[in-house]
């Protein structure tokens, strides 16, 4: 996929520079490090990573890449003393290996830094893409699959370990500090989990606080403190009666169910968003379609892998849905009179239909 | 400062694009936001956060933006129907806002986007200039010191929960999984938490694995999960005889504390440095002075506060000390014939000398 794309380009290599941070560099070198280091590809077969000195050891064993070299082994420290500025000499060692190997145009993805692609300009022709990686990474292998099934699965008990504190109406403050710690302590991390109740949540990123009041929505994102990988999962669970709410609830869930019926390989994404919005205009309920400020004010959902938010977004703007693509599905209707609701599974793609990878009840209902 | 930055390029504004997992963004506006958001500077005291619609009600209540616009209100979904790619679409609302704004030239730090960079310098000067807020934040304000001053509290505390564990020769898996687990519950996240024992630890980087031999070197540097400040501490623990692994801990002490002694407003962070390679020198050891391989191979230490590793950094380029900077000093000697150690404290710079944020006995000797 990378040499097809250099030649399309009709360049030399794919340069990113970046931690383990970004998911794309994770997946592509399998190295975990904390500071940004150079990754080349090359249409030669060029497979290269560039580290600080003291990580080769451990870039050697650790990552996928062919070839490992030090900054000291490309000259980084006698750029630095002659260019004395730390940023300067790392743009121009590196800038120095490309042409060395031959770089006329090289390919960078959007997030490249701009003090780099500034530097490399003067001597190369570099061009931005959309990292290539973003794209494969949006249709999950078998392995991968499985591993964001074990997120979903746990993601699942820790909501009931927080429905237990629910049910004894703790505030929403100690909800979700007890199923973080509960993930913690199962590797797992769960980080701005959301158990927000009354008018708070009509802002759906608003993680809560406060007193539990009629209804509380619990949204659980954890990551696997193992391999990386998250699920994501969200139930509005009821208290005490509450007209507007259970009724928004009732067409949050049907929209979910049907926009499920809906996935297979080969379907637009955008038709599994407008089933969405068709039938919470349906039950009377605004959507983006039509500006409104409130209702359904999102999307109706986004991949998930090594990152919470990735390929392919389940909005408007139309991407072919793959088998083994894995997205959330999250219909969510919220008004500042009232409050918010919204439900949401994780569901991987499949040939003729979709399998739920967080199969739950979708009313829970304490009353 | 950004007045006279702009005012020094002759440049109308200095954007920001970015997520608060970027410690200058979140510096800059106090606001927590998963994905990357514009915030625009500008001598003419625009102060303005452009966030989704959906975020602005929160961005309202939780910024310290002066002004708030939505995508939505700035044409954000004009463009996407007529661009089509969301990205396209995204870089000329920002390029028309700014435009719109009277904006000739702009200024970016230097891990702005690259897809972003290309398209606006189409019509405006852009140049990579360091985040500005990266060297304010290297000097601390009093509740900054504080926070971090917590921190290195509760990592001494969860170091000595980690000893006992140490004392009962669990592996170092266990003993890492203990401290983050104390650590989580009290509301610090701790991730890669080194407690590496044998010849793994002669990588600096190896969080360890295994049995726990002669030695072990413990190097924790939470965060706080409320404020985000870390700290950062270091020590290497005897279990048994061993008589270079001794030695090279006597000489990073020695170089520690001297180095330390050094530290004090107007000092240049080189002759920090130079004092921990002249000392460890002086004991027969390498360091980077001479390209080794092996001996101290990294850094003498490196700013510490909203990122584990940010400015000043403590090395050959030698930036002033200032008094409320924050950084750590952590000699270490690394010998694939034998492992490694280190010795770690977090200081703060003071008029007269520094304040050390971690005291704690050096030599921890359990044999």
């Amino acid at each position: 996929m990378i040499t097809e794309l250099l030649e399309t380009y009709n360049a030399q290599f794919f340069v990113q520079y970046a931690s383990s941070r970004d998911a794309n560099f994770f997946y592509s070198t399998g190295f975990k490090v904390h500071d940004p280091v150079l990754y080349v590809l090359g249409s030669d077969g060029t497979d290269l990573l560039v580290v600080p000195d003291m990580e080769k050891g451990r870039a050697e064993r650790e990552s996928r890449v062919r070839e490992i070299a030090g900054l000291g082994d490309i000259g980084y420290y006698e750029n630095l003393r002659y260019y004395k500025d730390p940023r300067t000499a790392l743009a121009q060692t590196y800038l120095e290996l490309l042409l060395s190997h031959g770089a006329r145009k090289i390919l960078v993805p959007t997030n490249f830094p701009s003090f780099l692609s500034f530097y490399l300009i003067k001597q190369l022709e570099v061009e931005v893409v959309e990292n290539p990686f973003s794209k494969m990474r949006a249709v999950k292998r078998r392995d991968e699959i499985e591993k964001i099934k074990e997120v979903a699965e746990i993601a699942i008990k820790a909501f009931e370990h927080g429905l237990n504190f629910i049910k004894a109406r703790k505030k929403c403050e100690v909800v979700r500090s007890e199923i973080e710690t509960y993930l913690y302590s199962k590797k797992y991390l769960a980080e701005d989990t959301i158990v927000s109740s009354g008018k708070l949540s009509a802002d759906p990123h608003h993680i809560g606080m406060g007193e539990i009041e009629k209804h509380v929505v619990m949204d659980i994102f954890p990551k696997s403190r193992v391999h990386g990988y998250h699920a994501d999962f969200t139930r509005t669970v009821l208290l005490e009666d509450f007209k507007e709410i259970e009724e928004m609830l009732e067409a949050c869930i049907e929209a979910k169910n049907r926009a499920i019926k809906t996935v297979r390989d080969g379907v637009f994404a955008s038709e599994v968003h407008q089933t969405v919005c068709d039938i919470l205009e349906d039950h009377g309920y605004h959507t983006l379609r039509h500006k409104a400020g409130e209702g359904f004010i999102h999307s109706t959902g986004h991949g998930i892998g090594l990152e919470v938010h990735e390929l392919p977004r389940i909005f408007e703007s139309g991407e072919k849905l793959k088998a083994g693509m894995v997205f959330t599905i999250e219909p969510g209707l919220y008004y500042r009179k009232w409050g918010g609701v919204r439900v949401e599974d994780t569901v991987v793609v499949k040939k003729n239909g979709c399998e739920v990878l967080t199969p739950y009840p979708d009313k829970v209902d304490l009353r």
